[in-house]
């Protein structure tokens, strides 16, 4: 992520005092116990072109150790020491021989042109097995009374100040949801609506007495009914916060530097769940209709609850900041005028008369991809980034940070989708120099020059893709076709074919 | 508005403490200076048929004061009476004779079936014209230098637990919003971009010397651009604040009880802005096809936002309410067990231990129209209610209501409109039992019965709409020709057609 946070890796500081370890889902590895994504005889990166020479010599042996791409490219060390390359950034993907990723998944990826000293996007694809910790009454399940559930698994993971909180969850992330959706298990594959309330825990006393089980027809007439998809949409949005409570645990002990913004796929039943907590995007391209599946979480988009918690907790704007917008910065020699400003209840905006607090610098500033909170971050929700703290200051940055994501569920049984129907998830570097429409095209072009049960065109969509932002060197920098610059960023690019689980596997 | 408030006159208590009047605006005059929409003279109403016998005693002289209709209906004593006759309900429009509204505007009213002593919505419509306060370099304007501008207004005000709010904004938001635009009438007519900067005050020292003026020529090069439709914007959710500001004021020398929702339209220099607080509904019927102009406000619609201020400021929940949503009110026995809920984060559900502090009522509970706030208020924003309390409790709502509109701008002078292209204003009354659609099929029953240029069409329009939603009497209620019940609240609408101003009138 180019430039997403400014300078913020030379004010990263260690905070006080992290939470004691209080392990919410015992299941769960910690961040050591999984074993790494990269082979540990990963060789030394040669050092990037740029950027890279400004790093703290301390922080090599760290750097060094984070270094790994997604396993399932399968890459030699040689292969490694390439998508390492920032003056090559030569474009990976999984090999055409082995094992394909699910549903012919194709995926791309190429490292950023020098902005920092190793690929901070992470990727993982995964089919996850859930078996269900309980029966719904709390009894321990008997193995004939149903099965568990499998769901698909895609994520891509962008990070900043840093690579650890991205390769972590791109670990664990998935582990996570898997975790919370152990209880639902049977709930799930029941097609009465879920009760809505649980015995406390299996075994406990009384737990297994059906009466405690309270269904919707004993309940009182005015209750809402809950779906089946919002309790997946809930796991998902709580298997975020707990992997963002992990790397706050975890943060010291293990070095989860820097943050990531994570958007990720879950196939489950059915029904596509896109969650996204961050600035990446997913779009469906069907029949060459563009359908959004995320939205960019930026100070942009989200000034108004930026804005009002700065209202509402002021502490937290440590007399440094003001929650107020404007235009731009008040200059001293304004106070006593009157300048156009907007507060977090506005969306248009009116003239007020400049007083001394108003000269504190403002909560969002900046516009597009130069828009900034507290001057120093581009992004307004993913996970990690808790020791990150204001340029030249000590105020913490995470308060206003959203750890939740937005989830949007796409029902695949809805439409009878053809093998040229795709779900294209890109971080950032893909979408700063691609607009939707461009993406819908290449799809159609590279689609349309393979046979449709060619199962390695969803690769080949990708790797046109991430060429496409990326350019070829030409003019001391990456150029498009058009002359423009190409994205000096960290491109990856996940292409998921829509036709269903095994139809082109 | 039925039921909209659960009891809330009898909770209706008169807060310690009002702060002292302090003018903002001082042009606009005070609740009791402007001259009342209805005449003094109006006669006691006859009691209505059902409810208003609950209304205590003391409270009838207040209650038959506050008794007015819109002037714009021109209502005889007699026509005030029957305008007031539950039995009857009797459809009131402005004369066919007379002075037409703006635009041959369509208006129609009816009163509840009983629900409430008198009609509690009121309506305004009017053409406003605003001179500039000054020029904008703080000179004092040149009467040659510029015109002033001329807005048109329509207003619709559903009021709760009691008339007086709905009276009040009816009288005097025309005049907020004129006077937010006093300090933009040159700027609005000058085509370059607004200044950012303006000098303080008209006179003040060096505010004439045009240095202080910070054009964006003279900004630093990275500010936003602020369009003069933000402006306009601004403006209007300004003049909504300082309405509330000024009930909150006037709230214990004139009895300003209660609250009401907003539902305005100004039409300013080529655009139409719909600004709502609250449930009322506008939609364009253009050429068939339906467009939204507004979102309803209710408890479900705004649950985050108001979940957020609960768990930002828990002392405003008074240890009372917890954050938290459940699907229905948590018993004492389910204590330990795990029951679905949504904090305000979540969009989706998921399970957790009921603790004692889950036991508290949830801050938002029910669904659609039985939906409630602090089991109390059934709509999010609005004017007024600055004494309403929770029922058997003194814990103030007014927290939680927000007295900003949503703005909803459209470019009449995008689309070549026709005579059949109106707008549709209409208090919950109409849209309790009259979708979009239906709607959609009166304007064009009714429009086609009539030729292009009769003025009376639109008034014809109005009347077919509100008496559509009240029905007829049968089976001791009011009953739409399907044979459900009709609606029993009071019924407002406003047809404005879309051909533009002088088109048709």
């Amino acid at each position: 992520m180019l430039n997403r946070v400014r300078s913020a890796v030379a004010h990263l500081v260690s905070s006080g005092g992290a939470p004691p370890p209080r392990p919410k889902s015992p299941d769960l590895p910690n961040s050591t116990s999984a074993p790494p994504a990269a082979p540990p005889q990963a060789p030394r990166s040669p050092p990037a072109r740029a950027g890279s020479g400004s790093a703290a010599p301390a922080r090599t042996v760290e750097a060094r150790a984070s270094f790994c791409r997604p396993t399932f490219l399968q890459l030699s060390p040689g292969g490694l020491r390439r998508a390492d390359d920032h003056a090559g950034r030569a474009v990976q993907s999984p090999p055409d021989t082995g094992r394909r990723l699910p549903w012919s998944t194709g995926y791309a990826e190429v490292i950023n042109s020098g902005k920092s000293r190793h690929n901070e996007d992470q990727a993982c694809c995964e089919v996850v097995y859930v078996e269900g910790r309980r029966s719904v009454s709390g009894a321990p399940r008997e193995p004939s009374r149903g099965q568990g559930l499998c769901f698909y698994y895609w994520g891509l993971f962008d990070g900043h100040a840093g690579g650890r909180a991205a390769e972590m969850a791109s670990r664990l992330l998935h582990r996570h949801i898997r975790e919370q959706l152990k209880d639902l298990v049977e709930i799930l594959q029941d097609p009465s609506p879920p009760p809505l309330c649980l015995p406390s825990t299996p075994g406990a006393p009384g737990s297994s007495d059906s009466s405690h089980l309270v269904g919707p027809q004993s309940c009182w007439s005015s209750q809402k009914e809950v779906t089946h998809e919002s309790l997946v949409v809930g796991a998902i949005e709580n298997a975020f916060q707990f992997m963002d409570e992990q790397m706050a645990r975890e943060r010291r002990g293990h070095q989860v530097e820097g943050g990531c913004c994570a958007l990720v796929v879950v196939y489950l039943l059915g029904k596509v769940y896109v969650a996204n907590a961050g600035d990446s995007r997913a779009i469906i391209v069907r029949n060459g209709e563009i359908i959004p599946m995320s939205r960019e979480f930026t100070p942009e988009a989200e000034r108004q609850r930026l804005q009002m918690l700065g209202f509402l907790k002021p502490e937290l704007l440590g007399g440094e900041f003001t929650h107020l917008e404007f235009p731009r910065r008040v200059q001293p020699k304004e106070l006593g005028q009157r300048m156009l400003y907007r507060d977090q209840n506005m969306t248009g905006w009116a003239y007020k008369k400049i007083e001394l607090e108003d000269l504190r610098f403002p909560l969002v500033c900046g516009e597009g991809k130069k828009a900034r909170m507290m001057a120093t971050i581009g992004v307004t929700r993913g996970l990690g980034d808790h020791n990150l703290r204001v340029c030249s200051s000590t105020l913490p940055i995470k308060p206003f940070l959203s750890s939740f994501p937005e989830v949007r569920v796409y029902d695949l049984t809805q439409y009878e989708h053809c093998p040229d129907d795709v779900l294209v998830l890109g971080t950032d570097g893909l979408w700063d120099v691609t607009s939707d429409c461009e993406v819908a095209a290449t799809v159609d072009r590279v689609l349309s020059a393979y046979e449709p049960n060619d199962p390695s065109r969803y690769t080949a969509l990708a790797q046109a893709l991430v060429l496409g932002a990326r350019g070829t060197p030409r003019d001391r920098g990456w150029r498009l076709p058009n002359n423009k610059l190409g994205s000096g960023d960290d491109i990856s690019v996940f292409v998921i074919p829509l036709g269903g689980p095994g139809s082109y596997s």
